[in-house]
């Protein structure tokens, strides 16, 4: 059995990892890759590892009929445009942020309000570590967003085991690469500019503290840093539990929220030269790492998780949680372990 | 039907290439890897990518039987230790230069002479698009090196087309990473050093001259440079052809020797960023981009080639050859198709 | 007036930025550089930029009388040979740790002992904008570690103003560059393992935590990544105060604090591509940007301050601490303004 | 005695270089640094490092007298403006390539056309170890291009010692830093399609060479790669004397040329790290390396040389050539010597 789907939004970074992932998966057949201002044009002229594709930009005006559609155009597109998705899919799933926050207030404070807030109810937020039990038969899908998947991934252990309670301070100090600005460009992320950088580029108010409120419960001090990478994410959570907790605690806690995951790894101490979560590690997959240190001078807990946030973050991601709503087995088109050694991935 | 493998050396960089190929092989069950600094190790202990992998490393001294021995040790061992190798394994593919050269006279003037003579006659130097017809059934492989992949597989298709006929001044001009020094490390490849560089490494005599000469027929000019990407090379050949070409005689050249070829993409000119032949967009794949561009004014044709080091220019390749070899189908193991966006690669 | 200057340990990066500081100094003549192992060898040989200087490395055995003495050795050493540093020179400046904490206890504590523990009360740690006061006519001075520099500079203002009182949980998160971890290499620091990392190298209990505490008053918690740069040092500090401050409170504490200062430059807001302190504003340069940022949602203060390691951070911090204790004109000598645009610095 | 100097076009990369160079001059005085669109901001809101500077941007329009006007607008502007600079200034240098060569049908064979071409030979091309005599005095200076001062830097000594004579086949392969791009930007010199790359971005074809031409007095075979630093470019010779030369031939001739240059050091073997030209070496400062390799196989020479583009490439460069105009020190303001370590650069 195979599922014919179309990608909406063919040329951006997200879009093109999803051409990739879709024709490398067992059960989707690509029939459509959508960009106005590519239209006709080869889709290895934008994406140069897709040069051996044949499949053509087409326009979006024009969808086709398919099983399953993947929205990667910016955000405020899809709200817009999610009508005439749905009439041509029976499933959706976007990855935008138009349909991650269940109410239209939620929007009003964070985004610039939404243009079709009825439907925020019926969209299932997809971090399938989460919540993979919401997505079996899921028709819209809106699949989380990258910061917020790396420090949801981080912490939700320690609400599983009790150790956060959702009323702490939890400090989320990110640090992420350059393709989470997307295709587009600028001063600020032209090369001579944006290389060898460490600079704030969320000190605060971030949107996506709306997603980790909403999905984990807590309010975080949420930062982010823009460094000399083009993918990865990678969140420093700064938690300081009450009452203390040991390491076997946080072992406990973080094996029994991951050891039937597929796509989490544990990384905590060892030998060696990668001994934390690091972008590094899961560059080009859709594995995240997730691991933790225990400060005795302060009681604190450091977690560290790491992802890759074309993958884990975005493409990837969204390809998961189609799995599940589909029901094809979760790893498929997936399995990609990632490389050593790689450069800035 | 399924071929047994072991990696002999697999704590270097391209052992750790072999065992991520191997492992996502549909032909091949690997049943050893081995290290003598790290035997009972777990391999993610090194190779991070790795992790999921439930294989250790063995001591090198008991080597298993297996169908297929991949030797992934320096320069230098393999001919040391090549009987033990062809008494456990049917097949034996070599990544050094160990049997890459075919008389004793050559190693006498490029290296430090050779253990074994008597087997280089024996040895299928490999790099099938240029001498697929010799390795079916081929029982001791010599896969061929990184820089002289790229420069060969630049310039074949010009003494194809006898455009080139092996006694002009060919300028062959490279440019590595850092992968390319292997996992050991030393001062010039620490970061502060290596980071950022333009750096002559090689200007005149690197022994990858040795290896193009002999299978191409002719003695290049070659100088290679350090550049900041960890995985890639890229060879510039600079030519004079006599009498002169057009730039369709040139396509009718690269296209008449590449265009069945599976792992060989023409790009030369076009539209959009990505232009001729670069590292980035072959980087984690088996492909290698070749281009070309006619200079007017001096009747020069400058040759563009672009490969991943590690997969075209060795562990790539060798699976490429030991797919050749034993008869299975030749793309099996090795259809990544790269990644977009990807740093430095 | 000139004063002779001699570096102890001229072949690591301090050592070799040093000299280049003093060899542009109006007020130095280095007159002895010394390296064990590159004894007879130019300084150029070493370090590439320096090869127009004449000078060149002699044994550590033969020290020359001057009137201030550099010492760039590794941790440990200078504590065993600061009798020989101060019998040959007026003023010792040591830019290791061994005089950096006052007490035997915290040496014990933090790191192995103290070879000479009686001379710690005699040494005076030199961090100008927190102890200038203390450094004219200091004849044994301890130059402040890069990371707790970084730190001190962000934090300071809020002690001064009383916005912190030293008893609050503050995370510090810091990322540096490779050049922290000095000359030599390492498996983890090679270029193809340490290039575009996002890799935490002290999670917790780094060693600056104590300089930290002893001159700021603050137990902060402290954790250090790795990133892909070769110089600089970016310190996130996330604050919390009582009762909370507004954004005008914090302009008057950090204008109150650093408006005088000489190579302190605030930066938090307005346009462009620069709007916070980031490492590339001050690479090369001993200027250190410090700013700050207000979070209405959760009362806090996040903090960024950023500094070249090797000149804020060690070499630049010297010469500035040499400069006040000589009544030397505080700037002479670090008066380079950085550059723009400028890479991984 | 003072200069009074203007900068117009400050917002761009030599703009800001400029700037930060004669503000650290002894013998200028900025008093007018132009840009159009950011008239009125603070130079320090486009160039960090200049934050400490109280000049701002005035509108190009309202120009000042001054004895040095330096214009850094883009190719084809100055040829415009020429009489309105030289109606405030007693001298003008150019930056751009708009009086760089001496004819009219120059410019239409390689640029569109010129508006004044009268004034072509009253301009003076300033590579001053090319040609320092034509220097002092002169009104209208236009300074050498980049990629043409490392080609004729790197090939001069070979026609001075009559190793070459203008008819041989000489390959000229650069690679280049991203600020050769400039400051604007666009989809190819975005951080995540231009870092890591090793890219041809002029196969054939570059201005540059008819400057080489014309100065050097040799049609060379040019090609220039895009590599990932943000400063720096490096070229890569390949030369086939005829007769063959000595390496002690060539050490006289690269002795001859350049033992009295104050800002060209000569860097071929050695030991150590760095053991020919690289643009780390001279990042941030006005020198340029030149090195050489003699290969005895082909009887070919390899000449290396790098700069800092920024700097010996044109603003330090155009400040050089002022310097020789006016009959100040040729040193004046360009005495800084680099880095070590340096990242990318």
């Amino acid at each position: 059995m195979s599922y014919a789907a179309s990608v909406v939004g063919g040329t951006g970074f997200t879009g093109g990892e999803l051409l990739r992932l879709l024709e490398g998966h067992p059960e989707f057949d690509v029939v459509q890759a959508t960009s106005r201002s590519q239209a006709n044009k080869t889709i290895g002229s934008i994406h140069p590892n897709l040069r051996g594709t044949e499949l053509r930009f087409s326009n979006p005006d024009d969808l086709e009929s398919v099983d399953v559609l993947f929205a990667c155009t910016p955000h405020g597109v899809s709200m817009e445009r999610i009508d005439a998705f749905r009439e041509v899919a029976d499933t959706v799933v976007d990855l935008s942020a138009d349909f991650r926050l269940p109410t239209e207030a939620q929007y009003d404070e964070w985004y610039d309000g939404h243009a079709r807030p009825e439907l925020l109810e019926t969209a299932e937020y997809a971090l399938p570590e989460l919540n993979r039990e919401n997505l079996p038969g899921a028709k819209l899908i809106a699949s989380g967003g990258c910061n917020a998947t790396a420090a949801i991934l981080g912490l939700k252990p320690l609400f599983d085991a009790e150790i956060l309670h959702g009323d702490e301070r939890v400090v989320v100090d990110v640090k992420v690469g350059s393709s989470e600005g997307g295709a587009g460009g600028g001063a600020a992320s032209s090369h001579p500019e944006r290389s060898g950088v460490v600079r704030p580029y969320a000190p605060t108010g971030h949107r996506h503290e709306a997603e980790i409120e909403e999905y984990l419960g807590l309010s975080v001090s949420f930062t982010a840093h823009a460094v000399d990478m083009t993918r990865g994410a990678a969140a420093t959570c700064h938690v300081y539990p009450e009452p203390p907790v040991s390491k076997s605690d946080l072992w406990k806690a973080y094996r029994g929220s991951y050891e039937e995951e597929p796509f989490v790894r544990l990384v905590a101490g060892g030998s060696g030269v990668y001994r934390y979560p690091e972008p590094k590690s899961v560059a080009a997959s859709n594995f995240a790492e997730v691991g933790f240190e225990l400060d005795p001078t302060n009681e604190r807990i450091v977690v560290f998780s790491a992802i890759d946030n074309m993958m884990k973050g975005s493409a990837g991601q969204a390809v998961h949680a189609a799995n599940i709503a589909l029901g094809i087995d979760e790893r498929a088109g997936l399995e990609f372990t990632g490389l050593h050694p790689v450069g800035a991935p």
